[in-house]
């Protein structure tokens, strides 16, 4: 069975947005067995919209198309529906039940533009929405079966789970194929280092496809795999993952997908340790990534983004002296912050940034990209400087908050060396 | 002059990447005239690529095309459109002297997969890549002219505005319009109500568009002009700019499109003033936006990112008994964080942070998405309670951070009455 997605709106045609619901889509429906063909995007116009679906009857045997469902009259979708499959507009007593209800539930009056909402082509099958005004449908053009459901991301989500992809599940007449993803995330090589390293791994395990994702600076290793028995396959993934890690070793942060600062906490939470950190040029990153995962206040307790030299001697403590003599920028600055983090905030480990992000700033001996990593522990304190090429703040700042991170990564899984610290 | 974009590569078929480049080249084309009808994205495969490019040249007058010029196996761009035009590969010396040269600069070894990435379609125009092995090319298919690009989004963009967009410009045999765009951004109206207050403001001016894009938790308000002289729309879109401001009032952040973050330093800065943070439920996502503006380091001086409420007594000096009598999540806790970041980073303003931004931790009475709001002026301190429905971790914590943000920026503009601080 194969689809084809399409996105409608100006907004996402000039640009405007970035249409994120099609690889949302995608991912849902491969992962059922349903082969996406492509995706399409057109604006508001009807004309558009009507050629387009005329297309896609030609070429898929399911389409979801998302967006054009609202109140306003740059809303389209149903009206040029409706004239692809040759038939009229009428007004849907379960939309409109759906439109009505959402108001009420609100206690708001209902726009009589709102009504317009309820209006489906006739023959079609409202889809309702639990979770906005706008009801979606689905209705068969040529021997293509089209789902179309709202533009909100929240809203298509919830919409796709509930009725599409159950519908989807009923269609599949031939014996339904398991697929199954697993995810070894990396850091430390690039992607052309970690292809190589993996690429032939497709072809020691059956049906199993692997394919890299770039999450800037991790490398995903994503593994495809695909059979008749569910065990088969997870067993199969399990397989090819441990083959992943047995290739790329101390660079694996996790066989199950998880990524630096969750793998980091997860092995501060084993220890029941704590954690502190000293942020200059990655500016409040760290903290901010720490604190997205789940569970988080188990071990991360301060992030002093001391931005200004001023603040690092103020809380952290560092000795005006070493700013003086050596810079802000140095492995000595880098070790005083960690260990003032870890001081001030009490914590059984910190860990220190302080660098050149860019794009000013940069000197000969210290060019933009230079950043310096301090790590205080149990045991003692050590520093690292490194240089990055990139010659952007943005990648800048991310490969030095990870690189932070995976030295106490690094530190907590035993592969940096205890004689060497301190 | 009519222009389709098409994206191609498994893993954007397949969703495991959101294709990012269509929207900058879509918004790109339109700004220069060159009306975008929509997006194509479809997989590696051969067949498909060169079917695809077959009908895009049925359709449009112009194409770029992402992807699929690497020096793997699945990259297989040239391949279909030499297919699709009807020639044979052939080894381009342009193309590979990019190729060669780029090894050389770096006095690495080039591979021998390197060498098919300067295998061009007979008769392809090669457009050298200054910043990558993958050089593009450009060809034309019946009346279309194609342009082939890497994929990666670095690349891709130096390569459009360097080879794609000149070569546009040339094209335009008709007299070319001017477009322009300008950006009102606000924040504190849901997009509705903005989209009511500003919606007939296109029928004020000639030319115009309006737009509403949401930048969350900022709603930001598009103005497209088009005319034939520059002036004229530029002149236009300022008249339409404070058309906006005049029914928004001091919801409006910027009538250049700045964010929050870079209001508040601009206001700042003006003042050469300097601002300290205290973050507790917002994780360091303040000073993430702070650092992330030009220049922070001009008025940015420290955040403490206290998670734990040790660190907020600690480092921030909160008082123990206010924590034990009245918890975490209090106006009076946020005064005393925002007091201590103040004090200890001897800054000019203060603000802080304190809530639950869930998915866990929410009670009867701080139900998640209860955040307190601290602001420390020369003036004395002040705190605010909101409640926001969101439900939703990440949304809650930006339109914390925004909010908090929010109040010195009202503050420093003056729509915050002094008298009420203190």
């Amino acid at each position: 069975m194969q689809a084809v997605l399409l996105a409608t709106g100006d907004e996402i045609r000039t640009g405007a947005i970035i249409d994120t619901n099609s690889a949302y889509i995608a991912e849902k429906l491969e992962m059922q067995g349903v082969a996406v063909y492509g995706h399409v995007c057109v604006g508001d116009r009807r004309a558009d919209i009507r050629e387009t679906l005329a297309t896609i009857s030609r070429q898929a045997a399911v389409a979801v198309v998302t967006g054009g469902l609202g109140p306003t009259a740059d809303d389209r979708t149903a009206e040029a529906a409706a004239e692809a499959l040759g038939v009229g507009l009428h007004l849907d007593p379960d939309a409109l039940k759906n439109v009505t209800r959402w108001f009420e539930q609100r206690g708001l009056p209902m726009g009589t533009a709102n009504r317009k909402q309820a209006l489906l082509p006739e023959g079609a099958v409202c889809l309702p929405n639990p979770v906005g005004t706008a009801p979606g449908f689905a209705l068969t053009i040529a021997d293509c079966r089209f789902f179309f459901l709202p533009g909100v991301p929240r809203e298509m989500k919830v919409m796709l789970d509930r009725h599409v992809l159950p519908a989807l599940a009923e269609r599949m007449t031939d014996k339904r194929a398991v697929r199954q993803i697993r995810v070894v995330s990396t850091f430390g090589l690039p992607e052309s280092a970690v292809g190589e390293k993996v690429r032939d791994i497709e072809d020691q395990f059956e049906d199993l496809r692997v394919g890299l994702r770039v999450v800037f600076p991790e490398i995903h290793v994503r593994l495809y795999g695909s059979g008749e028995d569910e065990t088969e396959v997870r067993r199969n993934l399990a397989a090819a993952a441990h083959a992943v890690q047995t290739r790329l070793g101390r660079r694996v942060l996790s066989t199950s997908g998880a990524e630096m600062a969750a793998v980091v906490g997860k092995l501060l939470l084993a220890r029941q340790a704590t954690l502190a950190v000293a942020e200059s040029c990655t500016g409040g990153l760290i903290a901010k990534q720490l604190t997205d995962v789940p569970g988080s206040s188990g071990f991360f307790v301060f992030s002093g983004v001391t931005y200004a030299n001023d603040a690092k001697v103020r809380v952290l403590g560092v000795d005006q002296a070493t700013l003086d003599d050596l810079g802000a920028v140095h492995e000595d600055t880098a070790v005083e912050m960690a260990e003032g983090a870890r001081r001030v905030a009490a914590a059984d480990f910190a860990i220190a940034t302080t660098g050149i992000a860019g794009p000013d700033g940069g000197t000969a001996d210290k060019p933009v990209g230079t950043v310096c990593i301090g790590l205080a522990t149990l045991d003692g304190v050590r520093a690292w400087r490194y240089v990055y090429p990139f010659g952007d703040r943005d990648l800048n700042r991310r490969i030095f908050a990870a690189m932070a991170l995976d030295r106490l990564r690094q530190y907590l899984q035993g592969h940096l060396v205890l004689e060497s610290i301190g």
